[in-house]
């Protein structure tokens, strides 16, 4: 049983922007020659979340405005006032969506369906570089 | 410390049908003969989710009452004007509710409260036959 | 590899009460003096969620109000006519933010970002004594 520790380094536009991170967490259970096991990709920080879809335009359109209305970007969030910040719905889109996915692999293919990819959201208003946590486990 | 991935195939009526699927875990874990670690429930598409939940009707129908009124069935998604589809909140919810459910084990046991069962929903908007990873990873 | 299966006790004040756990879980992982690996937080209970946010007042003010907006408090739920219970919301809330949350950890360290903490936050209506399953899996 091995547990190798990676990074995920890449770069947002920020508001909500969905990123297809599969084929780099593809190629990171490759690398680490592992049979089968677990990966689980994290962000560490408090408005980004990951989760899966099907990565296809008119459903991150439809997504996006879901996210709009129960949480809207332009009310004025408690956390604004306190930090002078404009990101409110970001903190609370990233604690709803969850900050870490865990996909198991077998024989050394992680077990996602056809249509269906592993996204990082970035919920913050800006675009940022952001590095994310991809740890493989497994034998 | 040992891997073990197995296939849970189960018929599901969608739309949002939730299936209690504890028992099929927890003989899981028994047969893994394993002690203490995790077992990750993950669903290889992108119209269910894994979570868990007190399996009573009434908590199912409010659950679902929830998700009618953030995720309208009946909008009209862009999902659906580029594919032709009529599943635009099923792929939605279950990139909300996420595809995979981890839950630890120890003495042979599902930590699993008295009343908290294990459960898949089936977003989708018909009734399919669906295949879940479960595995089994401990010592 | 080895797994650490421990329990920890909480007070909470419940109707969402947010409750930092980082310090303790973070205790657990030094304690394990393992290098790298996970830990899965999980709450045995249907009315219990685990997630990371930015611990600060306004950010949880504001989570609050969006959860009372998508789940309202007073709603006449199903669950209440079955059970003559009134945190039908409560379960709600528990399955849409998940029972379980895994983060890795290298070098002995949580990989969590600088403002981001894990949270227990407890959906029920009434103050509880909790016990959360807090595993620690690695090498």
């Amino acid at each position: 049983m091995t547990v190798l520790t990676m990074e995920l380094r890449l770069n947002t536009r920020g508001n909500s922007d969905v990123v297809d991170i599969t084929r780099r967490v593809a190629d990171a259970v490759r690398k680490s020659q592992l049979r089968a096991g677990i990966v689980t990709v994290f962000c560490p920080g408090s408005t980004g979340g990951l989760t899966t879809i099907e990565y296809e335009e008119g459903v991150i359109h439809d997504l996006r405005r879901v996210l709009d209305e129960i949480t809207p970007p332009d009310r004025d969030y408690l956390h604004h006032r306190r930090w002078g910040d404009d990101n409110g719905h970001a903190h609370i889109r990233a604690a709803l969506v969850g900050p870490s996915l865990t996909v198991p692999f077998s024989d050394g293919r992680l077990t996602l369906g056809t249509w269906q990819q592993i996204v990082f959201i970035d919920f913050d208003t800006r675009p940022r570089s952001r590095l994310l946590i991809l740890q493989v486990m497994g034998e």
